[in-house]
């Protein structure tokens, strides 16, 4: 007989043990205990409030189970695989401690509308973790795009030197990945923050409920539209994970970079001992884990939203047994992510440029051409022709083995007679950042700004997030 | 030599052949015509006003580009692989038409942001075009909610028969789904709208452009914030593609509802002659290939998501050539989520249920025990007591072979002594549906309600828009 | 100081906090502990054999590492994060109980080298156990076909009724998939059993080590061939889990179809209470959760081989650290699939076909219309005239709401003067299997006889394997 | 009425127009007609054989479909949407040729077995002309091998500098991953290549057909087991995408290593001007494209696997529609595949490493540490203390920023009192890559003698080819 099974009525043969393990959830959705007591302790009050459940039973409800969430957190809870799941494990302790009015909590709702409560709570507070995290690498970046708003460095397109630019402008391009990736998980909780609670198992239930009131208590920007939507919709999930991917990919970029430029071969930046380890049979190795860490941890959290969407692929309406898969994939995910971003805040301080190594690159690669053209623009040629005068100077140079800047105004005015010596400030680096000086542009006064305003809007979003 | 390369100059050796057709990209992007012609327009149009061009030369470069819009439109421009993409394309059959001032267009600008800004102005009319599909599904499930909001059905869980609902409400549940895609494309479209024009190549530009006017006529909320950001960011590929996936893990949703839904086995719905096709073989065959092929392409789009992580995974900044591959899987998951939108609309029509199977279907499988348990409950039983009592009916009733309702009061008393002969109005399917009467709830007037809201909302959209 | 680091050498600061738990593997890969026991013995055995060490120091050096070996086991060793992964921890134990034979263990190798190893001979074990487990669900399959050979089912195409086949023949269907995902799992043990120990960090080592002696002690074919490549190639787990995500295709397949056939709509099979579960609100719900926890899990071995594709693309040679990132989705894999075939295994000899239901839908939906064209083809009509003639009867018995059995000659002969009264035999179910009598049909005696043939074939694998 | 269509007989309403263009599969399954007409010229030869065809009507057939294919082949076919399929679009085109015998052709088989085995064939043919294209991949690698054998350039592990190999070693260790890159198509071949022709919808035939007649004529290695597998099974098409995914996978990592080598910082090689591209606006750039696309390329097959698999996913047997999305993404990997491997084996003969530049970088980052750790294990240290010691040696050297060879033998003895003057060949990066003299190592005679082998293999790979 099933008896241990709150749902074993019409059974006669008991579970496979084989199946029981296999089918269990309780050892990792007992994560879930805060808010599936939180969703719990708003059901009863509401059971209480529409007169199914007396005000001393709800009392009992509401003190068994705080009961039990102190138990869980001092982690003396005897979490049972044969209770299968969060829900009926806390449901069947609070039975065995309250009696009778433990067996009334699960009137007027099912595991359905329970899970999919639980979930939403769970993926709200880890998006405003989350977004806090976000928030604090970007002000590390602007702290350091401040600090650097006039160290020259190599622009790459290709990896090939393109053009100067100024640190702090590529930390402001890492910042604006970020801003997207916060605004992003904005959306996402707006669209998660709909109460699923009271649609039970598909349908709704005979009972009258008060949705309004179980969805205002927890928070939630009202009741949701469907039961037979609300149970079977994994939306939040597929979005939450993508917006990680998204997310994951942008510090694998900015992972790439740190690996590249920490390396021998560029000797950018030192990221600080703290930050790095060695190896087990090479005595010299300081190797930059966290980053490369950081990249192939992208790797789980793009296969994680594989993962979802195909779990959700095709699925009739509404709850199948495939949606406990759900659990996983959104907790790795989202640990994940904050552990990433947590470690990336954590790195930043310590990371130091090496100015001199910086103008040095800046200096190879022939990066102040684009602006040889537009000089010969200004004097008048086209376009396309100052584009060639300068294909053919860097040709020229390129084989003599030496800088533009190195060639003299004779050999220069070769390739074109309107080149005169104002041309050599234009082939400094200096004067190539200086001169790109509009909005987005890398002249160290843009970007002392740009990073001026990134400080000003990230405190403006503080103080309005305090004041909610 | 390179001469046929508009940035041939510093090269000696002409492009290998195979390489030239492994990286071209006119063959597809091409379709970025109309956007690439307006963003060189506005381009052109700001460097007339800043003084770069003269007026003369902006009407010759306006003239030409519409011009050889009109002959792309007509299928008369001659494409050419040697020019690459559909940058070049244009850019070199302009200076053959026009002369001088064609050389003249490309200066303060790169292909880096002249490409983002093709493919931004490319998606945001994508996403005007794909709401606005959205919104005529939404609306056709609206109109069938409301005609059948009180035909009963059995709503499933685990595909089992788990409670009566109404196909009305089965059609809402489906609305909710999508009204969560639009809104996701909505805020997708928000955070695309930023003008990368004027960021050049990764660093902006030495001429003194005017970044709000290009953002301002091609109809962007504004310039982008960071120009080595702007030419590598392709955030809006990715977030567009994730929105699309899931929008086709709801389509293929309601494809495998509708391919059980016409099986012989189930014979819920026709679908109509004008959306199946027969067999090469079987001449009996009525196949429901639309929506096969609909849950056959949700592949390709959740395939294509995973090809652009995978893209942007790891990619130092700023612009690298991996990106030309941005195009493709996007333009796949636009095509493909389009018209899986315009069938299923197409299709919704003709789609007739057929009531009386949906209603024997609902009596087979213990649709109303839940209903007998909060029956009990009301009479003053635990609901797990209840639970227990209606499992145990159940198994009796499964022995014998015969429904809940079919036992007589003697037998139900059997189980509970709280039973009375009102309990047999409660185990009828339209007793069962009627008393899910709250927010979201299957009760017929609630559904028909939620069907009449949900086609005032889609109006009120519609004119929303239409005053824009 | 890093003091508690094998590689602390040369660092002047500890490992931030934050990274030592970002950074640590031995939660996950203390798993490897056998294999790297193992391997540890092979590589002191054979550096005692060339003189590196005495043999005293490797008797010293076996014991401490079986007596590690033992306390693991016995759940009394004590993992420590500070040591980062399995092998640190294992070593650092060991010379803390032996001494200094314990600090001259790693001389010759390196973590690279090691790691490589160690995954490889637990993917190797891990193989071995699902090839078991393929081969007992294949066995299953056998006899439930060598059971059903001659029980009529309806077969689909598009999920409408196609053909009559048997369920026998179906089974054999399941059977052919598991045949192949067998094949593919020997052929990966193939490439992956290859040796890489004493690659080292990625150059090999300075040391004269006999890498064919260790190779041969731990079971490989043969060492590897190229250092570099034996550190950074992971294409063992992509293989293997790409052989897994196949297998579990295949699972969810026959999932979907457990799942349909059990449902109230097409009540083919009963599946057993035993790998069942109920419902926590609704207490008639017996659900097929087994067949749909397998359908949901072949998302997560999808999702795991799409994070270690990813993982690997564009990594620069040698070992990254990155690579750490393997494990967990591999094991998750195995773990999985394993589960999943015992599962299914275990399921299989409850499963109880309804042979009359399962006629009685082979009788409805014209399924042995293709048999009357051929029937037309024989009696002389071209093919696609008779598909068309049999089309049109095909639409009359719709109209009328009659099988094609239940037109008379006269009407029948309408549609076609070739038709005689013979037709009726070839218009029955068993007429229709029984004549599809060819190598891979699905007459019964065909399908008897292939039973027979995979319940042999599986047998003399068995005692191929016995003799290894 | 369906006229148009073959299989229209019972429909009364003709297909929506919508529907007929989001349903064809014409405009990309055309690529199928070489072995869709050597398909139907197989089948009909053996209904002659079995004498369901007269001979004559055979001839015309073959003649029909050889003088079809003559006409596809000179671009003079006209394909018709209408017709849906390459195979609908060549039999109608037969009939309208050859008259009645054309209608007879598809006597005892479907679309179902007719689709399988053409891609099969196809998949076959791409697998030959892929292993082909690997194995002169290969070939390149293996002269370059031979010819830099001894060119010492650094290793890395993270990036950083490790220890010091050859050029040779490196380019052999690419070749590992292309040969069992190339072990694995062939075993996917092997899979693949039986036959499914006969197993008609699902069920077999009635016909007395001959399946070993077909499979022989088709060069398959035997009929399939089982036909209701046999037209539902896309494992090849998952099989071959997953070898393909993993090739692309190592073709990203030496597409990105040959990205960092070309670039100013690292300027190990020069990949020659044919395999690079300039800028529209930086005149002096010369990108490595050919690397970069491929790199990106890798994503879009990655892709096309996740595609499958989603697409297979719980599929219920047999044929569904949903698989008519198969070819698309298969065809997109063959081609990918192609094109990559072509232009890499095309690119390599002119990429020219810089030794001077090489073995500069490999003199940097200490890349002899491992050396003198092993050495003070030679002189009677245990490993540990070994390890530690040169650690601190490096840290000193670190500080003084000088390399460990520039210590003068007291410093040095100051770490260790066993270092003699000795010591210094060890340092010497001569030294340290002819002390790897081990299989697998990268003593330059070692890579002289693994260069050679590979070159032997692959020459004894294409004389067992030619035989065959």
């Amino acid at each position: 007989m099933q008896k241990a099974k709150l749902w074993g009525g019409r059974f006669s043969t008991s579970t496979n043990d084989l199946m029981e393990s296999f089918s269990e959830s309780v050892s990792f959705d007992w994560r879930l205990y805060k808010h599936d007591i939180a969703g719990s302790i708003a059901h009863a009050r509401m059971l209480a409030d529409v007169g199914v459940l007396t005000a001393d039973e709800f009392n009992k409800i509401e003190a068994g189970l705080k009961n039990i969430e102190t138990d869980i957190e001092g982690n003396s809870m005897d979490w049972k695989i044969a209770y299968e799941d969060v829900h009926m494990n806390i449901e069947a302790m609070l039975t065995e401690r309250i009696g009778e009015a433990g067996k009334k909590l699960h009137t007027a709702r099912s595991r359905n509308d329970q899970v999919a409560t639980d979930i939403r709570l769970f993926v709200r507070d880890s998006i405003d973790r989350i977004t806090n995290s976000i928030s604090r690498a970007q002000s590390e970046l602007a702290q350091k795009a401040a600090t650097y708003h006039d160290t020259v460095m190599p622009g790459f397109t290709h990896m090939q030197t393109a053009q100067p630019v100024t640190f702090g402008h590529h930390m402001l391009a890492w910042n604006e990945m970020l801003e997207r990736d916060y605004s992003r998980f904005i959306d996402c909780r707006k669209r998660l923050n709909i109460s699923p609670l009271g649609c039970a198992a598909l349908a709704g239930t005979s009972f009258s409920i008060d949705r309004h009131m179980t969805s205002t208590e927890l928070g939630f920007d009202g009741p949701s539209a469907n039961s037979l939507d609300s149970v079977s919709d994994r939306d939040f999930a597929m979005e939450f994970n993508a917006a990680a991917a998204i997310t994951m990919v942008h510090l694998s970029r900015m992972a790439e970079e740190l690996v590249l430029w920490s390396s021998d071969a560029f000797g950018f930046v030192d990221l600080g001992e703290a930050f790095c380890t060695g190896s087990s049979i090479m005595p010299q190795k300081k190797n930059p884990d966290m980053a490369e860490l950081t990249r192939g941890k992208s790797a789980r959290v793009i296969g994680n939203l594989t993962s979802l969407l195909v779990l959700m692929k095709a699925q009739p309406l509404t709850y199948n047994r495939d949606n406990q898969e759900d659990k996983e994939p959104l907790f790795d995910s989202i640990d994940t992510l904050e552990q990433c971003l947590q470690i990336f805040a954590a790195m930043l301080p310590g990371m130091q440029p090496d100015a001199e190594k910086l103008y040095e690159a800046a200096n190879k690669g022939y990066a102040t051409a684009t602006d040889l053209a537009d000089y010969l623009v200004r004097k008048g040629l086209a376009f396309r022709d100052a584009h060639e005068v300068v294909g053919n100077t860097v040709k020229h140079a390129v084989e003599k083995g030496v800088d533009l800047a190195d060639l003299d105004l004779e050999t220069l005015r070769d390739f074109s007679s309107s080149i005169d010596d104002d041309v050599y400030t234009i082939l400094t680096l200096e004067g190539s950042v200086n001169a790109r000086d509009h909005v987005g542009g890398t002249a160290p006064s843009r970007v002392k700004k740009a990073a001026r305003d990134v400080i000003l809007g990230l405190e403006a979003r503080r103080n309005a997030m305090a004041k909610e």
